[in-house]
């Protein structure tokens, strides 16, 4: 089962650019059903001259809702009936930009938990010079036990060795210093139970690790997951700004010959091309994408979503986690 | 008191950096004092045929040394003998790139805490692409209580006050989204607490408000406060080296031609132009300079505790707090 329920009215500029997105993934060969207001849908599809499955959902959580309200509420919502239809094997995966509370919300309450998952997490892929970092949880669970820690760095190294093929990924900690011993009781706790486990647990990072690869994969709690995810990309956009302030100084040829090489940056650091960020710990593979996704960010995201499909994420993250 | 003694012994780069930073903060007009081994101090002055008064300190302590054990053990080493100074009035500040550890041991023990101050705290300066924005604390209270985040806040307003010469600096609370009411309980109260304030609070604030000047002043604890220095430290220096991949594949000329902006973002994203972190709440201007300092961050940190000293932030602190 390849099909992947995009709910189409989620995001900042859905349905116009979630549409866009699934019809890009389609040419490329992968297999979207549209999940939304159906005349919006057509309209979009008929702009673009293009057909795709649709499913039909009458109602839509807004961004400032409540999830568990919405969810209550509104049982024929996109995000609910892309829930159901994972669920129900209509789909093997879903991707929304939408809220990202009733996209969790309505993975675990309609889709379900695996088994033994005490806390579903949120995985974000972070550009590195080396090969992309996973760092999780970046804001699902704001407060957690050391025992959380521990089912979150193996779906996160799981989530890794599923994506980018890597045999034994590397997990560290984030932490505020390299020595074991640092950080709060919750570190120094978590640090003790990933040094027993099976895991190729490296110790403590820190956030300057980024640039200098040490991990593959970075686990926290997912209020400081969260600032550490939010913080790259305040420090990315000043440098970025920065950049371009001081580009516009150079001479007219200077910045002409410049431009393929800010092309290159602006690629390799931008959170599109990798579309999303993995909800672990369900029974089906939910890709939540970015609010502001591009055509291009929801393509990339079912294409990652597809991938989790045919890779066998979930019983990998399930049989995993059993073992631990 | 103008004079600010030195650590010429503590840092990675130390005594060679420490003493050559010294040398060039004298020539800029600026009294320096340094701090350490006679004999090593005079060769470095020797080198550069510079005259500076020192004061011999026999021990160092190291920085992976118990900073308590320190203190008691090496009473003549060279951060005791400089919070000394400044407690016995022979120096209005002190500056060091030694153990961070001893260096706030030995501000809350020799020169002591300021009336009123529940705990000493670190603050970090960042660029950004407007004034610099004042991050407290950077890692000195790894676990705090909604009221230190206050006093935090009051003492970074006060810091941003005395440094860049904000008349109202606006206040924001680190956190993971921008909407009141979210985060941990700590930041829920201490978001309560901080709108009762006379203070500027502005609220929540994300990293990646770094890049949109926000705020002027953000308050976390110091684990979370710690984590989001070293990864703008981490992000910039990713981009840093995507940036030299994407150049050096240019045309020798086009990277003749962009290498004057290249050190004109080197220059504003330096840790080394701002010279070091204020340590707040203790009876003394105290300025704790990274590790590897080179001479010019020796340097603009005994400018930066000559202008706490001429402006008197310590006062300022104290006063604003007991009319907090």
């Amino acid at each position: 089962m390849n099909r992947i329920a995009v709910d189409a009215m989620g995001g900042d500029l859905a349905p116009a650019e979630t549409v866009r997105g699934a019809v890009a993934a389609s040419s490329m060969g992968l297999e979207p059903i549209l999940v939304g207001d159906q005349s919006a849908i057509a309209n979009e599809l008929a702009r673009l001259e293009a057909d795709l499955p649709v499913v039909h959902a009458s109602q839509v959580i807004e961004m400032g809702e409540d999830p568990g309200q919405g969810l209550r509420d509104k049982p024929d919502s996109s995000i609910s009936v892309c829930a159901r239809m994972v669920a129900e094997g209509q789909a093997g995966a879903m991707i929304s930009a939408g809220s990202t509370g009733a996209a969790m919300a309505a993975a675990a309450i309609i889709i379900g938990r695996s088994q033994g998952v005490a806390r579903p997490t949120i995985a974000s892929v972070f550009p590195t010079p080396g090969s992309p970092t996973v760092v999780l949880d970046s804001g699902a669970n704001i407060e957690v036990k050391p025992e959380h820690l521990v089912q979150f760095a193996v779906m996160g190294a799981v989530l890794s060795e599923v994506l980018f093929g890597l045999e034994k990924p590397r997990v560290g900690l984030l932490n505020i210093g390299e020595e074991p011993g640092k950080g709060r009781q919750l570190d120094k706790d978590a640090f003790d139970l990933l040094a027993a486990t099976s895991l190729n647990f490296v110790g403590n990072v820190e956030g300057r690790d980024l640039a200098t690869d040490r991990a593959d994969v970075i686990v926290s709690d997912g209020f400081t997951g969260n600032v550490f995810l939010k913080t790259t990309e305040g420090a990315a956009q000043t440098m970025a700004i920065l950049m371009m302030e001081a580009f516009s100084q150079l001479e007219p040829e200077a910045q002409a010959a410049v431009l393929p090489a800010l092309g290159e940056i602006r690629r390799r650091m931008d959170y599109e091309t990798y579309g999303g960020a993995h909800l672990l710990g369900v029974n089906g593979v939910v890709v939540i994408a970015h609010g502001s996704s591009s055509h291009v960010a929801i393509a990339n995201g079912i294409r990652i979503a597809h991938d989790g499909v045919a890779r066998d994420l979930v019983g990998k993250v399930a049989s995993r986690l059993a073992g631990a």
